[in-house]
């Protein structure tokens, strides 16, 4: 992975928080609209990771096919970012 | 909270297990791509619990809400599930 | 339908224009990025009719089945609300 | 653009229809949860077709400056990317 690790790391480690957190909500049967404003929070962190880590790819592992890989390996990391791009649009 | 309890936290514990494996994918440098989709099927398993626990909550709270609460309680319940939509529609 | 309805069509219209302006934009081979902000644009407006149409809705007529209805115009009304909610988390 | 323009020029009309149909529905007082559905329907043809654009894009811009461009032609079109995939996260 290219992304800085300790930072993805780092906001991984939050978002385990949160579920713990939620957890315990739930266990102390907290009100379901807290605990639907706590989920949808954890949900957005989820999705800011996943735009570090892309965003990392990009500049990493695509730039580096685009550079010196064979036409064949760039072609495959740019179908991969098209995947990508076909999930986020669903 | 109104939603089974029991199955809540069950996915609660998954999601938390599928944290700890991105974190163990990060640690052990896996690629980004299969960091990514993991990362949005995590998240996405919040969406589905977050849409079980607001479902559980009209079901319930809201629902007594609609038949035994005086107007202003079923206003602001319904003023709640509004904030929700607001949310959820960004 | 509740909502304002000449607010909703105005911004339907300009929904609609904003379709119009990508078309054209197709059809003089406009950069695919533009037009892609524009498709985000676009959709984003829809989302934001769409909030509209559902808080006035649950303003106006889930309000009043909680007021005056029967308990089975209540629930069915609610589960409506179910129904949305599940759609706007997937 | 280097997507299919005839059949994103199709996709585009037939969302135009949508939103007409909408339009209709609103004028004539059809009820909120079937104008909410069409409107979520409508958005969610505009992400398709979204997808669509950035798909032959890829296949197309990008993977040709991949190929042929300079250094700082590939690097721009790989930060429009990011750009791209930074919104659809949000």
């Amino acid at each position: 992975m290219r992304a800085d690790r300790e930072q993805v790391l780092r906001l991984l480690k939050t978002a385990r928080g949160q579920i713990d957190g939620i957890m315990r909500m739930v266990d102390s049967d907290r009100y379901c609209i807290d605990i639907s404003t706590q989920l949808m929070a954890t949900a957005s962190l989820l999705n800011r990771i996943n735009a570090d880590v892309l965003k990392a790819h990009i500049e990493g592992c695509v730039q580096d096919a685009a550079t010196l890989g064979t036409p064949e390996e760039r072609h495959e990391k740019l179908l991969e970012i098209e995947g990508v791009i076909d999930k986020l649009t669903r």
